[in-house]
């Protein structure tokens, strides 16, 4: 049983007003939980199965005795799916510490994506996702992009949160500094196709907003537009999946990350399942 | 007023078993009802607000005056809520007759899409979407992949369910005799990678279940091993996303697709919105 101070807890947290009151948010599901209690995020409460506690706890108890303590607490599955926004969830769910919003300079060695007012939590945690898997610097979010800190975003990035640095900004300034030491890459119509484009090493990637696209504002600071080209009929695709394209062609062009201090990048790990 | 018999229909058409029984499934949304009155599909019913009934009144007049009449009626926003599935849809819903489950044969001259098992309904319309956009000449599914007429499926297929020929069948069996045809890519972390591997203009790509990837008695039947390059944290790309990746870098090596007749492909038609 979850106790009702907690699930009152966990419940506030879907709205924004409350996690930001809190400076909290909620991480559910094994993946998820797993990659939380390996990161530097502070951990307020630990709710998994016994199952769960049992195949990872020396992880669990490792942050049991770091300074700030975390609440562990055995419940059932049944409790998860109360306590959570998971239609299934056999394994775990935390209540973490928001990090602060620290500022991500243009790289001179890497891309970053820049979010214009996307609005769908799904789709931006996808994008973290695909950014993680791609070695992106950073993602650069307009102040009206929707809460990183939702649970539906934190659920789509599988993770990748933890890894991905995200800064919350006004993306018109922001973009309008940034363009005269960068170059700027926006989708529009009339842009050079991704396949044969070329993509610099470094650069900032703006994705526009699902139904209106990238505002009036930003338009003066994009210095090299691009198009997905398409072949068929469908009118557009999802944000996700083209952020997903532009990020495959850059690494095309460009190849893996240069390694640090003369190391060679990490081998991959290997994987699980059906997804890549 | 949505009469009771419709709404019962309608509400009964969620389940796989009444679809199969009535062999009607329905259709949600402005640009999904709008792509369906302009296919061959049969419409037994359409649901539209005074709005979208103003704005496509001859595409509707058209449906109703075509042998088979659609009983079409005007209902308020707050109608179409309570009758569908989606949380916001302000333009219209309509039930429309299955098409026949016609076979798919391997193409000479492009890539098709083999489904091993995908469940996630929003997967599968998503995948739908990405090979209408790439112009993939069809969809083999297994007959345990999620049922095309699954209304998340037709809902995140974004009107290309009525483009997009999907095959159900024993997959096993279909890539059994098709691999003595052409070329079966399947994704497995020894492949080649798909920047460099080089595609053949024609072939079929087995995309695997989300948790367990491809079955094992498929394995013997895929010619080529791909794999996806890596190029940071996340330990994995969804479905949808390795798809797009994939059919990107197919055209990319292939170009646009053959024209028939000798005549050039349409030209890309203007799109609205910040989806690409």
């Amino acid at each position: 049983m979850i106790s009702q101070k907690w699930l009152k807890l966990i419940k506030s947290l879907q709205v924004k007003k409350y996690r930001k009151m809190e400076q909290s948010f909620v991480v559910e599901g094994g993946k998820n939980v797993l990659e939380l209690l390996q990161s530097g995020y502070e951990i307020r409460l630990l709710l998994a199965t016994a199952d769960f506690q049992r195949q990872y706890e020396a992880m669990i108890l490792n942050r049991k005795n770091a300074a700030t303590q975390a609440a562990v607490e055995i419940v059932s599955e049944a409790d998860l799916a109360r306590a959570g926004g998971l239609q299934t969830n056999n394994a775990a769910l935390a209540v973490a510490v928001m990090q602060p919003n620290l500022a991500i300079m243009p790289s001179a060695s890497s891309l970053l994506l820049a979010m214009d007012g996307i609005q769908d939590p799904g789709n931006l945690g996808t994008i973290i996702r695909i950014a993680d898997w791609y070695g992106i610097a950073g993602i650069i979010c307009s102040d009206d992009t929707v809460d990183l800190h939702n649970p539906k975003t934190i659920a789509a990035s599988m993770g990748s949160f933890t890894r991905m640095p995200l800064y919350y900004t006004c993306l018109v300034e922001y973009l309008k500094e940034s363009a005269t030491l960068t170059t700027v890459y926006g989708a529009f119509l009339e842009g050079d196709d991704v396949h044969s484009a070329g993509f610099a090493q470094a650069g900032i990637v703006v994705m526009g907003n699902e139904a209106h696209g990238i505002r009036e504002e930003i338009v003066p600071y994009v210095g090299r537009k691009i198009h997905i080209p398409r072949y068929g009929g469908a009118e557009s695709l999802n944000v996700g999946v083209a952020t997903a394209i532009i990020c495959d062609n850059w690494r095309r062009t460009n190849g893996p990350p240069a390694p640090e201090g003369g190391e060679a990048p990490p081998p991959t790990p290997p994987r699980k399942g059906g997804e890549f």
